[in-house]
């Protein structure tokens, strides 16, 4: 079935007063007279592509003009009025008609009625604009990295570890529902690896493992959360971005993450125009703006410190107290990127009690080298920190925990041979696109979301 | 810690003369009277770099010239012997000591040996190697798409539904070991997701739902099969790119199948000569004509009633019976790609009840519009069809196999509304990096692979 993408005829003057055959979904359509229009997309435009029918030379079939219904058509690429080119059709060929109880008919439809449709949502221009930012986006990450030096591994996602030493996880078994065990011990001893295992909340561990070989590397995969939580920022199955860098302490970390962020943006707004247009005119007004700030401005970096002081002087009434200790809440990251900076920031330096053992303490005994990155609207969307490097400050913290310590004898050797100060942190990659696209509802940037209770 | 990576010390003219720092894990050292050497490397390149030391200007730590140590060297690139540029220093500091129980002196380890030790092996010149190489195949396979208007989509990982029908699955459950449910549905009922889940075993039917409206789109992500089987090409964490492709029928996707592997080859060949030329002289002599044999010539395209002719034919005497309607066994492949072919090889239209009911069914009523692709060494590294679009034709195939018609209800409807031909294809990921490295155990190219009763 040769033929040539919507996009490249809609966009590439070479074809202007040829023969091109094209194939796709009816979008629109009018009839008169003497003419007919429809409008057609395959997927690969958010612009479709016009396709003029001159009644008194082409016969089409009715069904061929129906919203949703698939058609490939045949003529001349001409130049359109809105767009480079549009099509005089010579044939139209009915692929698959679309019934009268075609669900998503010519009117507009609430993002929450389109997610009881995931499989045909991804018909609209929202989530056609969607996808295509998501999928450019995944790609600068990789372009990135790539041509930094770095090796993109793919860490176990079913692991008989814990990256965040609690943490709710789902269990991964070829048992399930039995009654034929008394204890769990008999139950996992008998299932497919021997020994209880879980999906991967971080690749962290193993990304560790590879870079004290690789020296830099990236994983780039699903990680998995429990979390018994419904709210439009959490699901329970997400992708994540996870760089390692052997010989980067805190503020190499910091300035790597700024600048890959950044390139993301840059490269989104260069190759996704439209799309971003569109959600600016739809979603979030001042996107575009938003956006170029980003690019052209330093990211702010406060100490954890000064921000719990910069809180308890904002005059503010919050929900949760602030003091020194408290882990920040929502509201008071809120308060931070979006009333005070109105920008991406880091906080650095968080007390040591509410972060994880392999964080590198810092001198002053009471803090660790790590960092969130908080953004307006969307809150944190990168969590990072130097790992700690010394064999004895490991075990003492892990020891504090009441960790076991030999389920972690891999990553506590890194510590034994040849060990380097290292640092890398975790991308929430829906969360970063929620603030690329200003899609507030973290259910609309992925193709089937899962949360608690929702499996379609 | 500024510091400037091996691979650009080592290969960039600019730096010779100039004094630059790296840091990186000591793979050599020799010491003599005057002079001391050793080779170091941050694992960003297969070659290390060599540091001199002049003992009469620097007195140089014991410690920082042991195998596996970590050090930091600041000094003059100087043009090398065997590299453009090595390094005389001026300053060794020691980052982190590797004592003498370190497993990996310097002399041959089997892979076997090897892989009891997932954690310290990738230090070894076998991973470097196959890990860069993987990850320059994982973003070639972005680039082929991208730079074809595919669409990257994240089909979800945890599912309700079963892609191949039956097949061995993994639960996903937040309960695991309990005596407290009686029966399954109310242990399910109870689960994260108030019904049973599984981890998926391919991403085919969601990503048939991204093509039906973004045209051509393409999955790369982890599949999960729990096989209870042990040879050196199935485990049970796999990575797996699926492209899907509206409007393309069977010859369509054997072209792009064949196109997008011909890109990846070319590709590694370009970016990675030095590890091929590795692989070439340590693993699999001739490597290198094997993949440029491939990138030059047509693949070769079999019709499975062909197939089962040759294999009557041929004289000879194997394990498995050989007629129309059985499955091709691993003795069968290797006999024609190996003995016949010595190429890649699409076997073509398989009798319909040895595959699935989503592939679309010949008008002679016994065979289906499906293809293997099968290469020399590893045998099938894609499985391929055209979808079965008409509805009638896909209920009636689901019905045949009893299957639950309304656990398919989303991928039924896409028969419903403007079903168009389309076609799609699963590659093994690890496939193809076994037959590009030469590596002849798919647990070699993974960073911890996951078999039954293995999880360390």
């Amino acid at each position: 079935m040769k033929h040539l993408d919507v996009k490249d005829v809609l966009t590439n003057k070479e074809y202007t007063g040829k023969e091109v055959t094209v194939c796709g979904w009816v979008r629109t359509a009018r009839d008169s007279k003497n003419m007919a229009f429809f409008e057609l997309n395959d997927g690969t435009s958010l612009k479709h592509i016009q396709v003029v029918i001159d009644k008194a030379v082409l016969n089409v079939d009715d069904e061929a003009l129906k919203l949703g219904a698939s058609v490939k058509v045949v003529g001349t690429a001409v130049e359109g009025r809105q767009e480079l080119n549009e099509i005089n059709a010579k044939e139209v060929v009915l692929l698959g008609a679309s019934p009268a109880d075609y669900p998503l008919q010519k009117k507009r439809h609430t993002l929450e009625f389109l997610r009881t449709m995931p499989h045909l949502r991804t018909r609209t221009n929202t989530f056609n604009a969607v996808l295509r930012v998501r999928s450019v986006m995944a790609n600068s990450i990789h372009t990135y990295f790539q041509s930094h030096n770095y090796v993109y591994v793919n860490t176990p996602l079913i692991t008989g570890s814990d990256c965040e030493g609690a943490g709710e996880t789902f269990t991964v078994t070829t048992i399930g529902h039995s009654d034929k065990y008394k204890t769990s011990d008999e139950y996992y001893a008998d299932d497919f690896f021997g020994r209880r295992a879980t999906l991967s909340v971080s690749g962290q561990l193993e990304g560790e493992v590879a870079a004290m070989a690789m020296g830099k590397i990236y994983t780039f995969g699903p990680s998995f959360r429990a979390e018994n939580s419904n709210t439009p920022r959490h699901v329970a199955e997400f992708w994540h971005v996870e760089p390692e860098v052997a010989f980067a302490e805190l503020p190499d970390i910091i300035e790597i993450a700024e600048d890959m962020i950044k390139y993301i943006v840059r490269d989104v707004l260069e190759k996704c125009p439209e799309e971003i247009k569109f959600f600016d005119e739809r979603f979030e007004k001042g996107l575009i703006d938003k956006l170029n700030n980003l690019i052209n401005n330093d990211f702010a970096i406060l100490d954890y410190t000064d921000a719990v002081k910069m809180l308890e002087e904002s005059g503010k009434q919050f929900q949760y107290p602030v003091y020194w200790g408290a882990d920040l809440q929502t509201e008071h990251e809120r308060y931070i990127t979006e009333e005070v900076y109105n920008k991406p920031v880091f906080i650095t330096n968080y007390p040591k009690a509410i972060k994880s053992f392999y964080m590198k303490q810092n001198p002053d005994g009471k803090t660790v080298a790590a960092t969130d990155l908080l953004v307006p609207g969307v809150g944190e969307i990168i969590g990072c920190s130097e790992r700690e490097a010394d064999y004895d400050k490991l075990m003492a913290a892990m020891k504090e925990r009441n960790m076991k310590i030999e389920e972690y004898a891999d990553y506590i050797d890194l510590r034994r041979f040849g060990s380097v100060p290292h640092s890398g942190f975790g991308l929430g990659f829906e969360r970063i696109i929620m603030y690329v696209t200003g899609m507030t509802n973290i259910r609309d940037v992925i193709l089937y979301p899962r949360t608690v209770g929702n499996i379609r």
